[in-house]
């Protein structure tokens, strides 16, 4: 896939990587039972993007769980996230009990205004935008994403996913600087979400976080594979950085959450060796959906997107196998898929992809699993 | 105390228990070591309304910590919280990462209209409504909230905390639904916050929730004694409550918090055995605080309010033994008392009292330790 996502060429309509009723989110291993209740138990779940080999649980302090968070266990986590993020100081930081949390405060921090969507991507974006009585419209990311800055139209805040969920595009920082400059210029902001930063740091802009009218949101669950943790980082200009940990309030994060956290952030060598784990677990991935004939049109190292027009029935063949991959309503021809992590999982993924029969004959219908707004993402 | 809390006839203008520049919380340790560097670690913490002999942590699933909540933990957590605390429906509750969370949403469910707050009490009520563009006044506790209802005068939300905090003023159902009945009458709410009333739940008024403009809340952390974990619960009508979680939005607890409030929630041998033991605990502290001379004006369970002309004396003289205790900004003649854990901090804190020498001479002028906007409640 070229840097400016021209390849992939997605395109969905209305509102993102959504279906008329709710979100699909990934994760709803009940819903998937409910489909399929004939599949074999475990089921081996690769509809989320999250990290399959955790951060060790460090010990927690008994205090961490019976006292209120204080002061300085909410600063140390603070720094350690600028540090490990490589934002310039830990004033611009601002940190909620899951990245979905900023992405529903953010809209409620200016004035109803027209935002830009650069999609398809996270649907909650435009959802929480326009909830909040903004007029929100999506940009289609391949034909606009790549051109200058001056083609994206005119929006008080512009919002895209880097890189992309869930077809990988990536911006690089050097146009991200542009757009945020452009969106200053107009009092506005760039919004740029970073969920799937983590594996290549040099395409972060966080270390230039502080200039005016950049939003960075990072997820520390993904990476570090404790999404039940729950905490989000947001990077803002020092002024907008405060008014988000106001809008926040004292205490979101628990107080075992901002333990564990402050120390996984700071585990440089963990880090760096699940950056190479995780690569070689997606090429590994990779190459079991090609050698299945499937074509992996984008990806992070968290996830990787299959386009195939035989994707209904593949994704029914799996669920019957146990299992779950991630589906859009809008786009009946992808599935998402994560890592699986131990090697029976691989081992039950490849056993599947092999019984052709089971799937080849797919037609475009999309299966008849309800979509949620519970579920995982 | 009368039940109306006519004795106490405390009187705090301007924003209920607050000081000029920001609210203060109990719990900064950070603070109270700053102020008396001198004094003895560890600190005694008294600041806070917790209980000191928290719920035993039983395990946690990996799982909770590695993936996202599911919608059936949710679900178990607000049936655990219905079945506890006596609602009569799961459906009718809603679940945030702390109840100053829902403290801060319930103020953007509604148009801006007329807030009245019987004060004094937990001034983050007052600040959050106002901050939504509520207009707000307090309504003074002792000579109104006694009085029939229809001397509060007409509000489009009335909010009082029952038990009341820093004085312990209860009023019983049958006039909180009398309140809830004229408040739905003008399709206004009454917002009872019920953070300290796991003591008595005869006087909860849970079991009423869903009755039209009826909003309860009610604190985990407080009397389970695990205030870093980070849960609130809202009970409401079922329109309401699905319009709190959806404002909550989902994944707001983590996975450890929902696993052990579950469990928590449903240990009715360990809430028993608890109420009985901190009765014990109080009754000890209000004879102890007698015992120096010293008049305790009201309280809960969880902490008892002191009025005295030496106040300010006293919290220097306990401050300088490492021994926090809660002040009000607007009552220099107030102190509140949590309860101590360990025998060593009961012991520390009867030879404090004992040194009267060290504060009988306080005057009326409060210490210089600075208010913050981030320490425990």
């Amino acid at each position: 896939m070229a840097e400016d996502g021209t390849a992939t060429k997605p395109r969905v309509t209305g509102g993102g990587v959504a279906d008329g009723g709710g979100l699909l989110h990934g994760g709803d291993l009940d819903g998937a039972r409910a489909a399929f209740p004939e599949a074999p138990e475990p089921w081996v779940d690769l509809s989320t993007g999250i990290n399959p080999w955790p951060y060790p649980l460090p010990p927690v302090p008994p205090q961490a769980w019976t006292r209120l968070p204080g002061r300085a266990e909410e600063a140390a986590l603070r720094t350690a996230a600028a540090a490990c993020y490589g934002a310039p100081s830990a004033e611009l930081v601002a940190a909620a009990s899951g990245s979905q949390a900023l992405i529903q405060l953010l809209p409620r921090l200016r004035p109803p205004g027209r935002v830009a969507v650069v999609e398809p991507t996270y649907a909650e974006h435009a959802r929480c935008w326009r909830l909040a009585g903004h007029e929100v419209r999506g940009v289609d990311g391949a034909d606009r994403a790549g051109a200058p800055a001056v083609d994206i139209p005119a929006s008080d805040v512009l919002v895209l996913v880097n890189p992309n969920n869930p077809d990988g595009r990536l911006l690089p920082p050097e146009r991200l600087l542009h757009l945020a400059q452009a969106q200053a210029a107009r009092g506005g902001w760039l919004v740029v979400d970073e969920a799937f930063a983590d594996m290549e740091p040099e395409q972060s802009v966080v270390r230039f976080a502080g200039r005016p009218g950049l939003v960075v949101l990072r997820s520390f669950g993904k990476f570090f594979g404790l999404a039940g943790l729950r905490l989000g980082i947001a990077l803002a200009p020092a002024g907008l950085a405060a008014a988000l940990r106001d809008a926040v309030g004292p205490w979101a994060v628990s107080g075992p959450g901002l333990s564990i956290a402050t120390a996984a952030l700071g585990d440089g060598d963990w880090i760096a060796g699940t950056r190479g784990r995780l690569d070689e677990a997606m090429a590994r991935l990779r190459r079991l959906l090609s050698g299945a004939g499937l074509t992996v049109v984008g990806g992070t190292a968290l996830f990787c997107l299959v386009e195939d027009r035989r994707a209904p029935g593949l994704y029914r063949a799996l669920g019957e196998a146990g299992i779950l991959v991630r589906r859009f309503e809008g786009r009946p021809d992808w599935l998402r898929f994560g890592l699986p992590g131990p090697e029976e999982a691989w081992q039950r993924l490849s056993v599947a992809l092999d019984s052709r029969g089971a799937w080849e004959q797919g037609g475009d219908k999309v299966g008849t699993v309800q979509p949620s707004k519970k579920s995982a993402s």
